[in-house]
């Protein structure tokens, strides 16, 4: 079998509608993703920290991805979540998804004990790579120190490049710090890096990320993917001005929950705006506040509705 | 049916043996949950932070506790941990518990998310308690920001016991911070609270604590139970200073592998020793300091041998 070329561009971290009872709305779910790769997306970062992956059970995750491939999406284009607190729990998740032919697995390291050793975080990796033992395995590290507080030093990386060429071969950062950015992108050339936000796109670009994985794109994928694809161009700069701005507004509410009631507003599906506890969906104040910053940018989602 | 008691005194998380391929090994796990029960702990809360039960699969959880019952350990003295960072795995866990008599659920909030609100968290437990609506769930709440970095808020504990009574009933604290545990203990008489060292064992008792729920007492569990049994005393305060110097001793090194290679030591079997990742075992010098400071104090687990 042919391997998938390696995803680039603007991936969402696909959000999880869920019906009155919490379970996750397959059939929604199904018709967003569609909607992402059809205005800019060019993959689907399914069972990320937006997609709150980690309030949904192993059994429901591999449900949704089942039903995404079931409806046509094809699995070259998911890079789905796949890294667990449990070993066990990790490589289940990553065979089943590597099976199915995914185009990559974004892992997050095991996140329950603070303070672990570089050997510790390797060793994970190390034996879910081999447990896991399938050539198409595609490895992203998926850094995110505000919500694991376990992050990825540029020694552990360097290790794993090396023992693992060709199965770990990218990161997603979402620290939201450059520095750490910048020095993944300069220690590693031909990582496949992604920034976790759009903010850092151009600047990213310029060191060789190969796009971003981001929140918003679950909103308002063209104009990253605009960015993307004309990086190179003088008004480049003022292209991501403008995506900043926009980033900055959703991001001045709970993002998660503003992302959702963003996608209830424009699909006119109230249900939409329900998150899984711990989150809270927005208060009626917020979402206010949230519309009039929305429109008074003239936003929109098309061809969203119903 | 009727109700157990609720538990009282030394509870010890249980540490978890692995085969030399990680899984499990069922028959040494029952031995020292049955040497704990006979060696001064009066309960057993498997599956915490020293279970190392965020890196088992649920399923493998559910398997060690339907072995521990099956050989015998009676379900009343077992306080499994079945929070999860999934509400759907939190209520299933913890439902295959109480349906098998449990004394009480020991749970973490879900950890994955940071800075979430009180609402968020409560929402969690108040969908946990709905669900499984068993008469028999008794919630202990696990509060361990070290690792979760997600505190339980007094308000937060004041609406679930107002709101929940009888369900939820009780802390494991394992913050560390005498004046977190202290104004739990003023607040809420009648709270069935384990402070989460034994180091404040007889200050916590002198505030109506019920007991420990300790790491240490999975070697070490007859000092503290006499503690626990004669905080009274006169000699008390000597006998916490005891305590204390034996608890900083092993503290020194990483504690989950310290107890685990301790427990290798005594039983002569060096397997004990392996943690699953991102735990790493002790390093061989290492292993050398912390046999030389429980020999320097004539420690032993008398019994525990083969």
């Amino acid at each position: 079998m042919s391997q998938a070329p390696l995803l680039t561009g603007v991936l969402a971290p696909v959000i999880t509608p869920f019906k009155p009872d919490l379970s996750p709305d397959v059939e929604r779910y199904v018709r967003h993703c569609k909607w992402l790769l059809a205005n800019g997306c060019s993959g689907l970062a399914i069972f990320g920290t937006n997609s709150e992956a980690n309030s949904l059970s192993l059994d429901e995750r591999k449900m949704l991805l089942e039903a995404l491939l079931e409806a046509g999406v094809p699995a070259s284009k998911l890079m789905p979540g796949t890294g667990c607190c449990s070993l066990t729990d990790s490589v289940a998740l990553t065979r089943f998804a590597v099976e199915r032919g995914v185009a990559g697995a974004l892992m997050l390291p095991p996140f329950f004990y603070k303070g672990v050793s570089d050997e510790g975080l390797y060793r994970n990796f190390a034996e879910i790579a081999q447990r896991v033992g399938d050539a198409r395995l595609k490895i992203y590290l998926y850094h995110i120190p505000p919500m694991t507080a376990v992050p990825f030093s540029l020694g552990l990386v360097e290790r794993l490049l090396k023992d693992y060429a060709g199965t770990v071969v990218g990161m997603k950062d979402s620290g939201g710090d450059w520095k750490n950015m910048e020095a993944m992108l300069k220690a590693f050339p031909g990582f496949q890096f992604f920034p976790g936000s759009e903010e850092f796109l151009l600047a990213g670009m310029r060191l060789g990320a190969v796009g971003t994985i981001t929140a918003t794109a679950n909103i308002g994928p063209a104009a990253i993917d605009e960015l993307f694809r004309n990086w190179q161009d003088p008004k480049a700069d003022a292209m991501q001005e403008a995506i900043t701005d926009f980033r900055r507004a959703i991001t001045k509410f709970p993002q998660i929950p503003a992302l959702k009631h963003t996608t209830a507003l424009y699909t006119g599906h109230a249900q939409w705006a329900v998150t899984r506890p711990p989150l809270v969906q927005l208060g009626e104040d917020q979402g206010k506040a949230l519309a009039a910053e929305l429109q008074k940018r003239g936003f929109d989602m098309p061809g969203i509705r119903g």
